[in-house]
């Protein structure tokens, strides 16, 4: 992992266990005759999630499912990337809740500091992931890695600085 | 307001000017022969929106507009609610960018503890919002207010307590 994304996960308690190498291997060009505007080479698409850490999995889980009557999964143990794992089902898109497995999970900072849970981040799908990171670096958002990796669904994803983004922690993903 | 409401809303930052009464006219029967087994009487919807609390409404919406390439609305000033809006389209559901105007915004505080911006609550549809306050009231969930409130869209909202939803400032909005 790349110090820089080392020190903002150390600063900021971002996930940096649910991301690991993708070797990509796609040619993209981005060079262009200076003449023609360079359209977007990528598309921002749906939302695909909405991630809230929580300091107890089971309990948020009832919430959705017996209080609001949502269709919640099971828990899914990602042991690979630190945490557990159970979605809520909204329709259009859905909440994906987290909770710290192991000893060295990568939410573990996020919730010494919100002790009842919080929304950690959002997730926005993308058509090219590998054309979004290239064109974002270019746009000086900062992207949390060198590469793009896959995320915990298996997915190439990207995170990108919140302090770039709003104050919002945001996770791109090849739909 | 409420006084529960005020504390709450002082305490943490939420949503108190957004709120405005709601004359709640509907009969809604929540007496049941008692070997019938209650059946859930209201229905969760959609994520209608996730709001985001930026401290500059112009830089928040040139991100998504000009470096994702997502379609952004025109500023929309809210003074009756002390906030001015953005909504960032995704297609399947929206994010809602919020800045505070006027000297008495609901959203100051908020700003003030996160400098940089960040997620202040989700908005859940539902598709009877009498039965789902007293729903989640009967199953002790607090809800933020003694009564239905019509929120910044103009539809009728609650707001949940986060502590009772996983750290999470949860709105329900009549669909």
């Amino acid at each position: 992992m790349v110090r820089a994304l080392r020190v903002a996960a150390g600063a900021l308690g971002f996930f940096s266990g649910l991301l690991t190498p993708v070797l990509t291997v796609r040619p993209f060009s981005v060079s262009l005759p200076s003449q023609e505007v360079a359209g977007p080479a990528w598309n921002l698409g749906r939302l695909n999630h909405v991630a809230i850490a929580v300091p107890d999995l089971e309990r948020a889980m009832a919430f959705y499912r017996d209080m609001l009557g949502a269709q919640v999964s099971h828990t899914v143990p990602v042991p690979e990337h630190g945490v557990s794992v159970a979605f809520v089902n909204l329709g259009n898109t859905k909440m994906e809740l987290l909770h710290p497995l192991g000893d060295n999970s990568p939410i573990t900072g996020f919730l010494q500091k919100n002790k009842f849970g919080g929304m950690h981040h959002v997730c926005i799908e993308v058509d090219d992931i590998n054309a979004a990171m290239m064109d974002l670096k270019k746009k000086k958002i900062r992207v949390l890695s060198e590469e793009v990796r896959i995320g915990a669904h298996g997915k190439p994803v990207i995170f990108l600085h919140p302090k770039d983004c709003g104050g919002v922690l945001v996770e791109m993903e090849q739909a």
